[in-house]
């Protein structure tokens, strides 16, 4: 399927943002990412850029290795 | 630098690509992508989606957090 890997991308991504604590708004604010982006990636409904997965990486304080374990 | 991502993901895909003997050709027709798409990879100056990053993890038969190691 050929969303398999956005959906398990947006479930790892809802997973350490809530780990953190963070609602969708607080985390895509410390993003700089609009908070239906976030929604819409969470969902794997997106197919972010590496630029945007090296932002999401950033606001998690994270290496992009660790958005795919 | 806002390529600084891009520079440093290229130059990881080269390595591996390298580790395992392929050109540039043999390595995109194992993707199904374009030689120059490829090119542009390595070099930095393409903004792969999340779908190409699997892609390529596939062609190299590694888990995609190997390619931000």
């Amino acid at each position: 399927m050929k969303n398999e890997l956005q959906i398990k991308f947006g479930q790892r991504i809802r997973e350490l943002r809530k780990e953190r604590g963070w609602s969708q708004e607080e985390f895509a604010d410390r993003c700089g990412l609009d908070r239906t982006y976030v929604s819409g990636i969470e969902r794997g409904v997106r197919n972010p850029t590496l630029e945007v997965i090296g932002v999401i990486s950033s606001g998690l304080n994270v290496n992009i290795s660790i958005l795919f374990d």
